[in-house]
């Protein structure tokens, strides 16, 4: 009997470039404190290029991302990936079309995540940023951004998700007193959706502070 | 029957090296965030220098800045110029004066813009840094920021700005929910007159927390 | 009679690397204004390499580290160490597991260490980021950050933290209008902590302000 | 009849290139918006090399920096000293040991100076930091800042700041709704003072915000 077939060495690196680069962005933008956060990208329709767990994500060098399969589960590597590993693999299996998913634990992002928890959702409405999600062309609606409870649970994480994806077509949901996940078809369009979501967080916090 | 003429493509070369230097710092500074805003300079009597849409500003090449013709229509380039860009070519062709306009979306000018929506202007009162504006050599005055309404109907904000500029002399203006305009007669200018305004929104949000 | 045994030049010169290069960002990130701020590493089970008082912290290089033993006396250098070394000498002597010493001076910790003094402590509930502290695998948990009384009479600074230490297992502490002292079994995890500790910190403040 | 002495060119270029460094720092902390702010260091008992009016601070190069005579008159240059030039000369004439002087205008010293403008002065108490200021050696004392008035006529200014400097022991000001002049013995005392000064005034107004 045969394993899983290979995946491409190639693409691999060119991947692992991509994420080291916007890796070393975000953590300059201070989005991944004490070495927390987690990153990956669709290597084929079968494996994951994602970060090791517990590097210093300001530092990331080829030898801190390995792969995994659809079940989480270390190819070709005997380091260990992150317990968080099922919330990336789940959006891969269930969308053909997400291509990057982007895990981070700004101070906004979490603030935000316990302001919010009790409500279940942060409510955005008429910025012109909304416009950054793919498929909206316009400011004059509104999303709802999921808040989950927190818990070391990823199956019981990972359901909590899935109900959340029948209801709604979305980009991203907050974890109570944990962080953002965010995704697209590839990093850019990842990276386009996280920034929007912590920038229009941001904006919430403040104008909650000043009204 | 001869085409408009051609542009200077020399001058374009420095115009976009200068629009990439100085937008890099800008977004460097965190006021472009998720490939939002957009920034131009006058090329030439029929012509202008603009940033392609949706590019990230982080990391601008000479391939993202375009060339459009005071209608806003692309010249020699099969790019699509930004939503915004009536919103540009409208104030070269108003004002011979003008050499620059950037736009720019900031935490400080999203939320200012929310917050002073409703009064329609922020007033900017006896600061020092209001010597920055041109024409300007005291602290001991007073400016109105104009905050207009948001819509994807670019002749209907470019309607509201010709009523304003008809009533006072001024250098920028905010969009609801959305960002700064800013100009001056070339990019240092502009770049001083936009620092200036994000400084002083941000000692006015300041003060309306601490008092 | 003998002098105390000689260090390890090399181990010396790793770890002034390692100090420098840690100290750079953190100072970047602005936890180590106007001089302030000094950080340590175990050499061996008698020497500890520490900054030399008041150098500028962004611009650290091989001569502003020096040698103390545990009794924080200069050896083989005639460098005034901080006045603080007791509290760094003090962690070494009494856990031979310690091997790195983090004090720093960012706007949060000054702040805490000033709102919370009365309390004496800073409480930190069921956040992910907890799970950063070494020893602890779960978000679902508490922690007290003391905060002691500041003084320039070390030894009775050093006798509160003995109180402290002899209640439970720590990884910091804050001195009231002063700053933050965390530590770690080497720079990597003491890094970790002390960036924990500050975002932590930060979020308690933002919350304040917001609930 | 002769001129006045001429200064030492190779100390000009020296102090030009400590003038560069410490200010391009400044400015990338956000400290001098808009090219505003003005920087000097003492050349000699007759002249000062301080910064060109209107210059971007964050690039500033050796032909930002001229000559000035204690009077604030230029010497062998036809460049434009800054408007606030007699506010630096008239400190090298008083105080012999004073060797520079800064200026900077942060979010932090101008929204301070407004807030505190009535009462005159800003309190700071029992911060460890205190101890930057040179002469203090404990964190158990307690400095007023003092806010003088914005006015455009500079010998009106310098008069309240004598009126100050006979009543006191002082390392810097605040003028209102403009920012912060800060000095020393040299470049790194005067540097030391300033980053203390927005540092404690930072920690003054989230203290404010948050009780």
């Amino acid at each position: 009997m045969l394993e899983a077939p290979l995946y491409d060495c190639h693409r691999l690196h060119e991947l692992a470039a991509e994420i080291i680069l916007n890796v070393r962005e975000l953590s300059a933008a201070g989005w991944t404190p004490a070495t927390s956060s987690n990153f990956s990208c669709r290597l084929d329709d079968h494996h994951v290029a994602i970060t090791v767990s517990g590097r210093d994500k300001g530092h990331l060098t080829e030898a801190d991302i390995m792969v995994v399969d659809f079940d989480g589960k270390a190819v070709g590597s005997s380091y260990r990936p992150s317990a968080e590993t099922p919330l990336h693999t789940h959006l891969y299996r269930r969308f053909v079309g997400i291509g990057c998913v982007l895990h981070t634990h700004s101070l906004t992002q979490t603030v935000a995540s316990r302001l919010y928890a009790d409500a279940g959702h942060v409510h955005l409405d008429s910025y012109e940023l909304l416009k950054a999600f793919a498929g909206n062309s316009t400011h004059n609606m509104a999303i709802d951004v999921p808040v989950v409870s927190n818990t070391q649970d990823m199956p019981a994480l990972a359901a909590q998700l899935d109900t959340l994806l029948d209801e709604q077509c979305m980009w991203g949901y907050l974890i109570e007193g944990h962080g953002l996940y965010a995704w697209g078809r590839d990093m850019i369009e990842a990276r386009r959706h996280i920034e929007a979501f912590d920038f229009l967080l941001r904006c919430e916090l403040e104008l909650r502070r000043l009204k």
